[in-house]
């Protein structure tokens, strides 16, 4: 077969994925969802799904050692992938944790990233049942691979959104963006203005929450930014979509920093990658659920969902229209 | 906490995951097994159970992009897993394929590394149904994790040999090695004499033929070589063993470029890994079912279980005794 010249640096992970998913991804009538979402669900009785999921984190490319331990890389890996298990309104249940291991490495430092791993899924009962321990010549990575389950009346997927459907968000955004950047300047000085970066929660809690309260037609988490992953929705759903500016909640930690480093905190708040905070879609005769679960979370509606024809758009303070732009962690 | 000076490479992954498992990973009453073995297991109903496994493979660690085409690191990677299924006696399902990727790779080498991974499990009737891509600075790796399924009745682990049973073995040995050392010496020029090194098969079908007609009472495949699995065993199960050198089959092909290379053939022979053919042992009652079998696929009877007193003993062709050593493919 003769090679084309292309390199995944021009495609970009999100067209690779795409394109693995339309060469290789097989589907049966078990398989419910096929990756393209957060995870995967196998259908395993007519009342409970599996959910099949997987996250990796590598050095140079998704930390840097010089700013995280390492019980925080073993941490943050496994929040990647409860934070899958949440986004699908499941609980997760049993982990396989896999590291590649530079030859210089000390054994405490391995087990730091055990015991990272360990103390967040205990959290939420999930439970590390193996592992791999391998050689990596230079880049340290850890790769996990989580089990869940659902209940078929609790499933969400990205896919199921709804014209006219009330654009929700967890929290506030932007810290984790405003944590990097201040790391990178600073260092660890000041912990408490980068700890959503070092150390997220998975909001495992908060969408079972949400799936049980509210018709929840679609949802994602924010790991590669919010706009990416409102592409996201709005492509798997087919539709378009309108995002209010003023209603987009940034945290006020992004704007001191972003102050501070003379940055703007909006783009801040529509890029920052591995927030963990949930993105969702909730059937508008809602509206006032929305209201009432907000004491238990904060919840912020920030759009609407459109017709595909629509596009993605934001609606800026100043009533201007713009073309909202796929921006956020991009991984080639 | 106060750092000891241990580095991993002193340590040895075999005391690294000893000490993993000690300290962080956890049972309930629905994990039959947890890794120690090729996979965990975990209850999901009175008849059936789950398996879950995972496997790496790290460029310059694993394999080398000199020798191995990205197909065949897909296919080996999954081999790998395959394999870890086949010895718990199970049937792989679905697999989640995760590539770590330097940014230079051409998008049609990605294609075929999950090309390789693809045909092999499509092979076995597992389905690939998600993965995920990131970015490597400098190695590539892939690692799998992999779901099965198990009967309750043909479960079969590292831990449960009786003294007495007869251990027995698949195919022939050392190709694998002898592959490898080719390929370092002459390179791919003559295919067939390097084929299992670069395309070994998983002995899925092979091992339900044994579950179903023999009463295995351990089983393990042979990834870090028959000395290294057989100390897996005679640990897991607390027991000894004897080997009969006369009776380990060393293949033709092993023998050949042994004698090529001035090498050892039963070192080689000892020592291959990346076999995949599996070690197991069988309550002696069934040496005469054994034969039966040996029509369908080669199995060599080479020992037997001993008290744990006794050790792992190598009894030679001349008749002297010498405790086996635990060689093998470290990784550490």
């Amino acid at each position: 077969m003769r090679k084309t010249e292309t390199k995944i640096s021009q495609l970009g992970e999100f067209g690779l994925i795409d394109l693995i998913k339309k060469r290789v991804f097989s589907k049966d009538k078990r398989i419910i969802v096929n990756i393209g979402d957060d995870a995967a669900v196998i259908r395993t009785s007519s009342e409970r799904f599996l959910i099949f999921t997987t996250d990796t984190l590598v050095e140079r490319i998704h930390f840097d050692l010089n700013y995280f331990t390492p019980e925080e890389i073993g941490w943050k890996a496994m929040v990647a992938n409860l934070s899958d298990i949440a986004a699908m309104g499941g609980l997760p249940k049993y982990a396989i944790v896999t590291v590649g291991l530079p030859k210089s490495i000390h054994v405490d430092d391995v087990f730091s990233i055990y015991k990272g791993a360990s103390r967040i899924a205990k959290k939420y009962n999930c439970k590390i049942i193996g592992g791999d321990t391998t050689l990596a010549p230079k880049d340290l990575f850890i790769s996990i691979a989580l089990l869940g389950e659902v209940e078929k009346k609790f499933l969400v997927t990205r896919s199921g959104a709804k014209k006219g459907d009330l654009i929700c968000v967890t929290g506030k955004l932007g810290e984790a963006q405003a944590g990097l950047e201040y790391l990178k300047k600073y260092g660890r000085q000041k912990l408490p203005l980068v700890r959503k970066h070092l150390q997220p929660q998975p909001l495992i809690k908060e969408a079972r929450i949400l799936v049980k309260n509210l018709k929840v037609n679609s949802m994602i988490d924010i790991s590669d930014g919010l706009s990416s992953e409102l592409f996201h929705l709005t492509e798997e759903s087919r539709l378009g979509a309108v995002l209010y500016e003023q209603n987009i909640p940034i945290s006020p930690k992004c704007l001191k920093v972003a102050t501070l480093l003379n940055k703007t905190p909006l783009a801040w708040a529509l890029s920052s990658g591995e927030e963990y905070e949930l993105l969702f879609t909730v059937d508008r005769k809602d509206q006032g659920k929305i209201k009432k679960i907000k004491s238990k979370k904060n919840i912020s509606v920030i759009g609407e969902m459109m017709a595909k024809r629509e596009g993605v758009k934001l609606i800026q303070k100043s009533g201007k229209v713009k073309d909202l732009k796929k921006i956020g962690f991009m991984h080639f």
